[in-house]
């Protein structure tokens, strides 16, 4: 998405450690125009697809998944992460490793709110290790539903998460994909 | 708003200690096309008050804000919860005490997206004991900005949060308020 790539290279920044910020538009503020033309990107990606339902992740996922949902006249559900144990029988539930954070969360949707009959896509706003996606990908196995396809607005491409899941046969398709970065310059994926 | 009570009296579970599960519409499942329809009472509310920014606090805020943001073609801020106690310079930082959770934390926003030229408005999904909303007034205050008002959602009317703010002269206005529930019945604020 070229409007999507612009936007990284006029408002983002390549930090230490591989962080790219784009708290201007994506994680902190909400560039919610922009959002509604990423919403009609993923609209236009899955059109002819049947999609039932969209998931996602709290809390940055939230808002490109409600942008979505807006244009496509889809529910979202978002897996809550929870830090506890206490994971209770009446919810879907994964491990997930943070490499940012170096430590594991659950996340977790109740029953209620996936079932075998959906068609789901997985929306997020960063993928990166694609640890998150694969917690997402489990959820909607333990349900019985199928995940028709996985978008992130921003794919590292350089930390190899969206290529392994992608070589295991799942339809990863990121907005914008980077391949490389420094503080000078920022590479999409053609 | 007439059908965001209908909505609750329809999907919402009142459960003991006051608590009032809408995970189906606005918690952990989102109706997206429902929450355009508060969006848009949103915007019919503020139209004429010249608001710049929205502001809401992570997770489930974000969904409404980034709905009236839509409507309203405005941005969204939207304040990270922290449990740490480290809060470096360049953010704005209240501390919030949680009553569900019986402890405290901080929620912070970058200096960046505030300014002290914004006229805000403050979205959250539920308004109960008003903390949350309280830290977020303290935030756009320490921004030298200006509330032009706060709407949620859902107003627990009868936990007084809504009214202690009113009676500080802060505009308040709920989609829905609810003075009294019992898991036989709910009702509603004239």
């Amino acid at each position: 998405m070229l409007s999507l790539e612009q936007k990284i290279v006029r408002e983002g920044t390549v930090l230490e450690g591989d962080v790219l910020k784009v708290g201007s538009f994506l994680n902190q503020q909400l560039d919610v125009d922009f959002l509604m033309e990423m919403g009609n990107e993923i609209a236009r990606i899955y059109s002819g697809d049947n999609v039932t339902k969209l998931l996602t992740v709290e809390s940055s996922g939230i808002a490109v998944a409600v942008a979505a949902g807006a244009i496509m006249h889809l529910p979202v559900v978002f897996a809550k992460k929870n830090k506890s144990s206490n994971i209770s029988s009446d919810v879907y539930s994964a491990n997930v490793h943070s490499y940012t954070h170096n430590k594991d969360y659950d996340i977790v949707v109740a029953k209620d709110y996936i079932n075998a009959d959906d068609k789901i896509v997985i929306i997020d706003d960063f993928l990166a290790n694609g640890k998150a996606l694969e917690g997402l990908i489990e959820i909607v196995g333990q349900a019985g539903a199928t995940v028709i396809g996985c978008t992130c607005a921003i794919e590292k491409g350089f930390q190899g998460g969206g290529d392994r899941l992608r070589a295991q046969g799942i339809r990863v398709e990121s907005l914008a994909v980077i391949d490389k970065m420094s503080p000078d310059s920022i590479e999409f994926r053609k």
